[in-house]
């Protein structure tokens, strides 16, 4: 155990920023208690929901750097202001800044560490504009760099298949279609390396932090090889590519290294009056995981428009990998643990396409449409008085694609069992359930891998929202779900890291026993449920391994027939 | 040739009406033109357009008898005098009635030949309704039907595969699950033989005329084996069923027939001043053959809310079988021709199902809910500017099962190739492709033996309303499509044959010279389109054998893939 740092006599705080898809969140906590103070939230001002999308290419979404900035000192400024009606809080007593952002997010920067997308000619260039991390027009870039990895050890790290998704596929389709762009770039970085160099006034490419979770689950970044892959490789791929490590800082860090001190953005942003260590950057799902709990034997789902499954596992000598799991890299999740993260491409934002584009699609006028949020609400009463199996329906959760266990962007949504009685709110627990089913799949891959877990706890907007969701994924994999206490883990974790930063606590596990923890509800899986799930899920896998091409295809003229006896078996017992 | 009818003076009129699911429609034709002088339409009082469900078992689908004879007097009084507002028509130059129904769509009659459900004491129970076509509650019956069968030659004639949707089945669960009202029926009659019956006054049910198409298609009668199958072989299935032999009138006949003269159905009711004969009746999609033009080598789509395939063949001395297709009999479409009937058991019912059941079915409240023909306009509108393969989605159109060729009604239906930007719109014209490729499905298995086909007409709702559907089928089949000249192509074929039952023509293929035909405007197949949807047609074709369980199930991994190859060539050359 590391020791109990000396008592103190003031109450001290740290701020945890969160770049979210959507919106920036910031998070006043109590380094004590975790207690949260105020929580402020900025939606960014470009694109529908902070995505810049493109109609001519569904694969496109992009975020602009622009609102980077303005995210952090509106937010920011408004958590300390609302905090600081609390008698106990003072600007002065805040230790740390820790920021999480998504990932694998990369953006291009010019000679003085400035993102090109600020520079007025490029401004509209989707190019130089922040690669979001579900934009995935890149994907046959990740393809050639898989093969073009086949007998490296450059992807042993990230279940040796590269994704669309991550850091060097979008660097290379760059300077495959937009080489003006990618010339121009002095540096690229993730958003999470990108955004505390902002705060900490960097203004040279090769000062910036890089974040160890970043470069090693995207980057094919790890200490067995040096770093990052060696020049030969990335020329192999493109000329250009090698001029990248130039400006790639070494060695990468976790979120307990101070990045630098908070430097005033401009000279008119006062977001935070004092001037305390900003934290090393990490991947949202990492820092959500520390504010969740995770510990060895504990994995951390969070859920979201994607989810993240994040987990620890003893350090070892050798590289560790697991096949179909995206990512087991050194340190990555909490300093001196291995850190194994896996996850699935769309889950909320496969809810939420239901509702706001097929739901709300059916009309020529965008008048009068109902709020999303009271569509949920609706589907979400009567899909909840549905038993599992009652409406014959099974579906795929692949519709931004499959990240884990198959780590395959080019697959599709997919749903069966339709019938002319098949309603909207049978579809939504459908779609539901199929997640559930794609998160069991994943446990199922970790328990084959001898990877422990004795506990789930999940986080995020929907483990909050969303009691129908968590008893679900119970029932689905016949294990209690536990949900961390924090609405806003993510940044939880950043504040957690920036009370270590801080010196409020030694290391992140003694802030984590401080500052997190779960609620006393937790979701139990009935036996009954279970069982119709369990069969279901045999139907899953066989739809996921035919379509995901896993093997020889298995016999799929049954699978109808099955989840028709299914649903009258589920109706009978329902009237007897 | 047969003789031309002698010239005469007057003007003659032939009225058919058509006894559809949702409403009856009463024509009344010049016998000379097929000049349409009136139609009249009433909705079913009962059930949900005409339609009596079961939210415990979707599968149940009857109709209630009391509204047989109020659709007949509503209608043909309303036509009737719509009618004489033409100098031209009188009441009494009416030379015939003739008659088509839904079917296979059998009903329980008392020893008055009275429906059991005008008993006030069964006018409730479902089984002493008529049990409508699509009807799905006895596919174990029909399971049991076809294993049965299995060494006798009894199912030949109707593609070796009995169906759910027929007589026997239907009976023969009533026997088991109703004995109570099966006990009480003194005959089983089709709704084409129930309604001449009660138009001519029979109060015998050993005196209805049965129809030769209903018989023959959907009952198993068949001249080889001297009509009905052998009380053996019934009572082998339920020891109550060879009773239904005893009333039932042989032989069956054709629609050239007279059943008997008009008599007024009750005290009150005078729909036609005059008593002209009444046709025996016919299902729907044949008499729809026949209004449309069906002849050797043109084979009529009836396309409504399911589909039916009608087309004539030479007669022949031996039983003609076509695997997979439901009926191939002697003059159950023209008389001295092999009839051969093919169809989908839901086409017009799955658009109509995305738009009503899935598309307002997001709310809590039905109050302002969009009238389903603008949604129907806006999505059809939206679908029209789609090219084939753009939305990468593919469909399988078994919402109501499938009916040919794998004549499995424990089918159900498929979508995939969603993402996060899939539409209503493109999901709808998924639907339509879906039973585009049905379609062609039944085509080539017509193709494969030996049946020519030159020509194809279309008829029915769909046909008239809709370009893009039709536009779709021509690209899809990549053949021409021509559309009946009659908007009522059913109602007009039973005219003509009550044109010729009432003297006006000496047979069928006359009446039908001088009173049907097809429309200028016909649909022509766009080499382009057609080219991309012979590659969706095979991967259809996949998805069918596979979940069809046609054979051992072809490998599904590259499908998603294929179909996301194809939308991405799609569009780039759209932005080419």
């Amino acid at each position: 155990m590391t020791p109990t740092p000396a008592p103190h006599d003031q109450p001290r705080f740290a701020i945890g920023v969160d770049y979210g898809t959507g919106a920036v969140r910031a998070l006043v906590a109590d380094t004590d208690s975790g207690e949260e103070l105020a929580v402020a939230s900025w939606e960014y001002a470009h694109g529908r929901r902070g995505v810049i999308t493109d109609a001519a290419d569904p694969n496109l979404a992009r975020q602009h750097p622009a609102d980077y900035a303005e995210g952090f000192t509106r937010t920011v400024a408004e958590a300390v202001a609302s905090a600081s009606r609390n008698p106990r809080f003072h600007p002065s007593r805040v230790v740390g800044i820790g920021i999480d952002t998504t990932g694998s997010t990369p953006l291009p920067l010019d000679a003085d560490a400035r993102p090109l997308a600020l520079n007025p000619q490029l401004a509209e260039n989707p190019a130089a504009m922040a690669w979001l991390w579900k934009d995935h027009t890149s994907h046959a870039e990740a393809a050639e760099i898989t093969e073009r990895a086949a007998g490296t050890p450059y992807l042993t790290a990230c279940g040796n298949v590269y994704s669309s998704e991550w850091f060097w596929s979008k660097a290379l389709r760059c300077a495959r279609t937009s080489p003006k762009v990618f010339d121009a770039a002095h540096a690229w970085v993730e958003l999470c390396d990108y955004i505390p160099a902002l705060l900490t006034g960097v203004t040279d490419p090769r000062a910036i932090k890089r974040s160890i979770c970043a470069a090693g689950h995207k980057g094919m970044y790890h200490p067995a090889w040096g770093g990052l892959p060696p020049a030969d490789f990335l020329a192999s791929l493109h000329p250009s590519l090698p001029k990248l490590r130039d400006t790639y800082t070494h060695p990468a860090l976790p979120a307990d290294q101070p990045a630098g001190t908070l430097t005033p953005i401009s000279p008119t942003s006062s977001a935070c009056p004092t001037t305390p260590p900003v934290a090393a950057g990490a991947l949202d799902a990492h820092m959500g995981a520390i504010g969740a709990g995770v510990a060895p034997g504990t994995l951390v789902k969070i859920l979201g428009t994607s989810t993240c499954d994040c987990l620890v596992a003893p350090l070892t000598d050798s590289i560790v990998t697991i096949p179909g799991v995206s990512g087991v890299v050194p340190e990555s999740v909490l300093p001196g643990m291995l850190g194994i993260e896996a996850g699935q491409s769309a889950v909320g934002d496969i809810f939420d396409w239901y509702v706001s584009r097929i739901g709300n699609g059916f009309q020529p006028t965008t008048a009068n449409l109902p709020d999303p949020a009271s569509t949920h609400a609706h589907l979400t009463k009567l899909a909840a008085a549905l038993a599992p199996g009652q409406s014959g329906l099974l579906a795929l959760d692949w519709h931004n694609g499959n990240r884990n266990v198959l780590a395959d962007p080019l697959l599709t949504g997919l749903i069966l069992g339709q019938t002319l009685h098949t309603t909207p709110a049978e579809t939504y627990r459908a779609l539901i359930e199929a997640t559930a089913f794609g998160a069991r799949m994943i446990l199922e891959r970790l328990a084959q891998h001898d990877i422990t877990i004795d506990r789930i706890v999940n986080c995020g907007g929907i483990a909050d929202k969303s009691p129908l969701v968590m008893q679900i994924y119970a029932d689905v994999c016949n294990r209690p779900m536990h949900i961390a206490r924090s609405s806003e883990a993510c940044a939880l974790g950043a504040a957690a890291c920036a009370a270590v930063v801080g010196g409020a606590h030694p290391d992140v596990p003694t802030a984590q026993h401080a500052m997190t923890g779960t609620k006393p509800r937790s979701y139990t899986p009935d036996p009954a449920r279970a069982a119709t799930y369990a069969k279901l899920f045999d139907l899953y896998t066989k739809l996921h391994d035919a379509f995901g091409g896993v093997q020889s295809a298995p016999d799929l003229g049954p699978v109808m027939k099955q989840l028709l006896a299914i649903r009258d078996d589920v109706r009978r017992a329902q009237t007897a």
